[in-house]
């Protein structure tokens, strides 16, 4: 069996967005990639057929990741029947659109937090260790965990969102801290844009989705495909130069930090905030 | 009932370090306190007691805040039969030592995000709403967090405590980012420093916690007494100038962003990095 | 002479805004404030004659802090004619308004930093080592330092301005970092917001000042007197509990991490990001 | 003139390391590269040399990038001759190892912010709006900036380093949100990690060299070639997918914001922080 031979590449989040396209990268690159999702069991093999008419090899599965044993289960059998997961992407998210405080359900909150933090903990769990034991005599090994702009701020209707992005940022430095030395590379890609994925910001707009981008003009909002170029270059820094975090967003975008420039004096924004000078 | 008149203050985690001191300070100016904390009916009553003997007003509870409905049901109970919550302190943490990722085991982990972010949450919600409700025609409420040098680094052995202070970081911006313009002031606080705590750190070091304080040098832990003075600042801070985050540690700690100075070379430190000048 | 006996607070920069209040605060605790400003001798006699009328002490000159020297030889007076310097505020700014990179002429860069981030070095290098000196058996000595959002992000226009503050922030760390473990506490407060400062804010608006605080409604700007409680908060805390850097701002503005909420799509703004949840 | 068909890559500060290592790999990737470093002739022409028997097409000059109006002329120059600069490299720094204020005169503070703030304004200011008028009709420019931890915290002993790192990256900021939007990319890349320098960590550590990067171990000092990779990825992201901030380590390296782990109770360390669980 050929993709035996292959390293492996599994996406947890494999919609028709980043996860695909990762996957595909990941593919032609050389791996095999194994793609799971949550539903749409035609879309998955659209994307697998996809992968395979350009000559790469994957094969993938639907995956309720909230569900407690799932992705361990997913890992194991991965690493049993079809060989090493050399990298993995974690690129489940928990946006649910913003909501006030007393819109979010308890239960909410705490899916946002199963999705968000716990499934990338769970996730380490089942494979780190393996990932660092054969780092010992092999090439390392490769986490990318795909996370947002609530991770490093959090915005009015994020209470879940911007919580459980938090949590899954600080997770990421704990395993960096961990597993780094042990030949475990953790990257955590603070995607600050809008992103053309049909499966998720697609489904959550509707039908503003062409607007949206229209709105957005040319190149502005996140090409998938581009954001993949990024995750394969950082899964293959040499074991001397990593990165463990890094943004990117449109280039007409505003970056997280900065305001959206108004030349007018607004009740809301910092107008001429400074220290006095005199 | 003159406590009907005083406005409350609602210490959770209210043990013999920093939720005991603020209690003790809220209610030096003023306020009625309500201690609750997880065990010790002795502890707590000895605390009351000294509020008291001091000349002011508190009353407490055992709770469970681990469990559904605990905080809802004080929180209610205690506007209901003591008076509205003016000011209230979420002083659980989530530290449990250092533990490698093989073991922190998965019940470990969401025990911490319960304690450490869902309970902030749940807190919140069963508060903030009737806080905005009154301050819309009275002073404006406070909830101050504390929270730890976790909440902006993970550490390794962190895992379990760095992802519940993350999340609790970035749920303090989401909810000023909602209600600070409707009156209700957060204050997320970084305690980046041991506490003189003998309730928690005192237990977690058991019989090395003398040796850890001589070790520190004079004023070299921080006095929770002293915590309590900011946490009073913070709490009446007029609301034209509210501090979102603050961070604490004594004079001869090494800020969390810092090296541990190191004269000589290391093999893990950074050495001598930077860019070149040639 | 009495005011050998009160400890001694230097202000650089004491408009009426911040300095000025920093100033009335500190002699309303004590000490005796010396006023520096760069113009208006009569504006500067007005703030002394109001401090003493409060039953404080204080005496001011004019200085222009940009002047080699100028600063150094302020200090060498204050000490040798009044007395020992307990406490200092750093009140000098750089904010130039907006300005793009065309319209900011390489001149107008340097005095920018020369202003935000050179005069505090030659502050700390004139002041630190002899607070030092006398913590060794005495109080310890605080450097108040005013910053901006522009220290922790830089927006548009703001080239010289961001990159001042920027460089004030870094400096207040090292600064703390070989200052703290001797006694020595520097502070740097970020002032997240307008202040109501007539002699910096004013002058920068002119007519528009009015309507700019009718526009951010009741609190809506920050009031320097209540920016000073903090200051002498910080300037107090004792040496087991030392903040770093603080946040401040009305309680209406969004925090500089925070969009300005948007209800609509825009076409700069974040919009919908976030990983994807397929 | 083949080279006016190549798109040119000026890099300031290619010293035998990072700068010529992107020098090298530029070329490699079909630009003419405009190498240009203070002092040293010979080396300048060896990796000159280098570049060329790789089948690259490079060039050099010598240039005190400190002196007004090297850097303008050298941009014009190279410009006028060679032709359009599609990407620049700044990667001059400031580290002049740990000197305490006291060992920091002025001249070598105002000299550091000369080189680490004030010269990427100038090149900024000489070559963006150019860049941003050819983008108008043509491929993106980008701006590289080598940046170190000092950009993002200020340990003890780098007064001059991380202020004048510090104003550099406020500086990259107001530089994306300006001209980002005109089709020029900024990207700032904290090197968080030792780099295999001769002409710099070389000079400085003299003959403890080796046995510094003896210590480090295997890979455990960042090999320049490897980072001028991540340096090209990102001068050739799509404007879909720019990324602004990245940071780079070796992975047995401890990350900027993480402790030096011992297993010991210290006297400077954290020891056991963290709010209490009581």
């Amino acid at each position: 069996m050929t993709n035996a031979r292959k390293p492996v590449f599994l996406v947890i989040g494999a919609g028709a967005g980043i996860g695909g396209s990762a996957a595909m990268r990941f593919a032609a690159g050389g791996y095999h990639a194994v793609l799971a999702r949550r539903s749409d069991a035609a879309g998955l093999d659209r994307m697998i057929d996809a992968i395979k008419a350009a000559g790469g090899s994957a094969s993938g599965t639907l995956l309720n990741a909230a569900e407690d044993g799932s992705i361990e289960e997913l890992v194991a059998r991965t690493e049993a029947d079809i060989g090493p997961i050399r990298a993995a992407l974690y690129n489940l998210g928990a946006q649910i659109g913003n909501r006030s405080l007393g819109q979010t359900p308890h239960r909410i909150f705490e899916l946002g937090w199963r999705l968000g933090t716990y499934g990338v903990f769970r996730l380490a769990h089942a494979l780190l260790p393996a990932m660092a034991e054969r780092a010992k005599s092999g090439p390392h090994g490769t986490l990318l965990v795909t996370s947002a702009t609530a991770a490093v701020r959090g915005n009015a209707g994020q209470h879940s969102h911007a919580s459980a992005m938090g949590g899954r940022r600080m997770l990421c430095q704990t395993l960096n801290a961990e597993f780094a030395p042990q030949g475990v590379h953790v990257a955590h890609v603070v995607v600050d844009g809008a992103v053309d994925a049909p499966d998720t910001l697609g489904k959550l707009l509707g039908d503003r989705f062409d607007a949206f981008k229209q709105a957005k003009g040319e190149d502005g909002v996140i090409d998938p495909a581009a954001l993949a170029e990024t995750y394969w270059h950082l899964a293959h820094q040499p074991r001397n130069c990593w990165t463990h975090e890094v943004d990117v967003r449109p280039w007409t975008d505003v970056a997280w930090w900065n305001d959206n420039p108004d030349p007018q004096i607004d009740s809301r924004g910092k107008g001429f905030a400074g220290p006095p000078s005199a």
